[in-house]
C-alpha cells in the first residue's frame, strides 16, 4: 500500500515507521526533520524492540508525493488550516484519509474539504516522544481504534485494521468512531490539561489523593458529556478507573500538551477542550471542572 | 488604650501604625523587622497621606509586653499553633482578642484556648504590601468589619469600632461576624487562589473573559455555601458583581497568597480553602470549582 504521512510528531512517525518496516511504501511529508530523516532514515526505540529504517522517503512538498492509497494525518490540530494545501495533492479517486489527531472536530473539517466517505478517524493510545531529529521513542501502549466518519464499508475498514496489525500495531476497527473519540478524551482532558497547567508528569498528579480525585472527577464529567452524544452504547463510569490504572503504569510520562507548553508551542485547546465543551453544552451536559481547566489553560498561554 | 499587635504582616502593621498615630499605646511583637522598627520606627506610605512613627515599641517576646486591653492578631493562619505562647502573656481579665486573620476557623481556635467571650473577629478589605523592613505600603481600600465571636455586648463592640474610626480606619461593627467572614471569602477564594496558582495579578485575571467568568463562578459557589450556613440574612448574588467592580479598581494588585507563593512561603490553604469547603460540605453545599482550585494549589506547593 502507498501511504503518505502528513505531520511529523512522534505518533505518526512511529506508526509510519512500523508500516514501512512491514513492507508498505511510505512517504513522509516533513519540515523540521527533513534533512536528518532523508539523510539517515528513522531510528525507533520501542518497548517492543528497537528497529531502524536506513532509507526513508522524505518530502518537503505534497506535490512531490502525488496520489496515494492512504493519507495518515498527524498534524497538530491548530494547524488544521493547512489541510487543503497539504492533503489535496495526495488524493486520488479512492484515497482514504485517516486522521490520528487529537480531540474532536478533525473528521468534520476533513469531510467538509474532501468528502465524508473517504474520512477515517483513529484514536491512538500511544506513549511516544521525539528524540533528536530522526529518532522516535515508543515508551508504552500503542493501540489504535479506527472507525469511519460516515459508516458505509465496515469490511474495508477491517481490512485496513488487519494491515496495521500485520505491521505490529495493535489495531481494532470500531463501528462507533464518536464513542472512541470520546473515550480518548476521558484520558486526554484531565491528563493533557492538568499536566500542561501544572507542568507535572502523570505520576506526580496521581501520587496526591486530592489531585487523583480531581482527575477522576474530570473523567466522570467527560463520560457524562460523552453519553449525552447518542453513542451506540454508553461509556461506563468504571472506564475512569481503567484509565487511572492504565496511567498508573506509565510512570513519569509527560503528555503532548505538557511538552508543547514546556517547549513554548501552541496547545491543542480547541480540539481537546473547546469543541468537546461545545458538544457537551449542545446536549445539555455541563462540564464545570473541564470548563475551568480550559479557562485556566487559556489564561497561561 | 493599650494594644498589642501579634504578627508583622503589612495589614496589622498598617492598622497598628494608624492606632498609634491617633494616640493609643501600641506594642508590636516582631521577628524579622524587630531591629529596623525598634531602631527607626515605622514609615507608612498611604493613599490617604504618608506618615511616620519615629518611635515604635517593638518586642521579641510577648512576656516583655505584659497584659493589654486589646490584642490584634495578624499571624499567617498556618502559624496558629503559636497562639498559646504568643497571646497568653498578653491577657488580663478583660483583655479582648481581635483576629484580623484570613479565612475561617481562627475565632474558633482562639475561643477554645482563651474563652469565647473575649474573642472578636475582623474582616479587613485592605490592599497593602510590606516594603523594606519598617516600611508599609497602603495601596487601596482599608475597611474593617468587626464582630463578636459570641455576641453579648454590641455597645462595647461599637465603642471599639468608633475608636478605630477616630484613628482614620473605616470600621463598622456587625452583629453577624460569620456573614462578614464569608463575604470576605467571596473575594479571597477566587483571587488569592487563582492569582497564586497562575502567578498573575488580579487585573490579568479580569482582562480575559473566560477567566473573569471563572472568577464569577467561584464567587457564586462561595455565596451558595455561605447562604447554607444560617446567616442573619443571605448574601445576594449581586455581591459577586460588586466584588468584581471593587477589584477592577485595584489595577495590578497581587493578593497575599500570590506573594506568599512567589516568595516561597507557605500558603493559607486551610483557612481559606479547606475549612470553608468542610463547612460547605457539612451543609450540603457543593463547591466543585473551589474544591478543584484547592486541589490544584495543594498540587503546586
Amino acid at each position: 500500500m502507498n501511504i503518505a504521512i502528513v505531520g511529523s510528531g512522534a505518533l505518526v512517525l512511529y506508526y509510519g515507521a512500523r508500516l514501512q518496516y512491514a513492507g508498505d511504501q511510505l512517504h513522509f511529508l516533513l519540515r523540521r526533520d527533513y534533512q536528518a530523516i532523508t539523510a539517515n532514515g528513522l531510528q525507533v526505540y520501542s518497548i517492543h524492540g528497537d528497529f531502524e529504517l536506513p532509507q526513508v522517503n522524505g518530502y518537503r512538498l505534497a506535490e512531490e508525493i502525488g496520489s496515494v492509497d492512504l493519507v495518515i494525518v498527524g498534524l497538530k490540530t491548530f494547524a488544521n488550516q493547512q489541510y487543503e494545501p497539504l492533503i489535496t495533492p495526495l488524493l486520488g479517486a479512492d484515497t482514504k484519509i485517516l486522521t490520528l489527531q487529537n480531540g474532536l472536530g478533525n473528521e468534520e473539517q476533513l469531510a467538509a474539504l474532501f468528502g465524508a466517505e473517504r474520512i477515517l478517524g483513529g484514536v491512538a493510545f500511544l506513549c511516544s516522544n521525539r528524540g533528536e531529529p530522526g529518532v522516535v521513542h515508543h515508551l508504552g501502549a500503542g493501540r489504535i481504534i479506527m472507525g469511519e466518519y460516515q459508516p458505509h464499508d465496515f469490511p474495508a475498514l477491517e481490512t485496513l485494521a488487519a494491515r496495521f496489525r500485520q505491521a505490529g500495531i495493535e489495531c481494532q476497527a470500531t463501528p462507533d468512531l464518536k464513542r472512541a473519540r470520546w473515550e480518548k478524551l476521558v484520558w486526554n482532558i484531565p491528563f493533557n490539561g492538568l499536566c500542561a497547567l501544572l507542568q507535572q508528569s502523570v505520576d506526580m498528579l496521581l501520587a496526591q489523593p486530592a489531585c487523583r480525585e480531581l482527575v477522576r472527577e474530570l473523567m466522570l464529567e467527560v463520560i457524562g458529556a460523552a453519553n449525552a452524544q447518542g453513542l451506540s452504547r454508553p461509556i461506563a463510569e468504571e472506564f475512569a478507573q481503567e484509565m487511572l490504572d492504565f496511567t498508573d503504569a506509565m510512570g513519569g510520562y509527560r503528555p503532548s500538551m505538557q511538552i508543547d507548553r514546556e517547549e513554548g508551542r501552541q496547545l491543542e485547546l480547541d480540539a481537546i477542550f473547546s469543541t468537546p465543551l461545545a458538544y457537551g453544552r449542545q446536549q445539555g451536559a455541563a462540564m464545570p471542572r473541564v470548563a475551568m481547566l480550559s479557562a485556566l489553560l487559556r489564561q497561561v498561554v
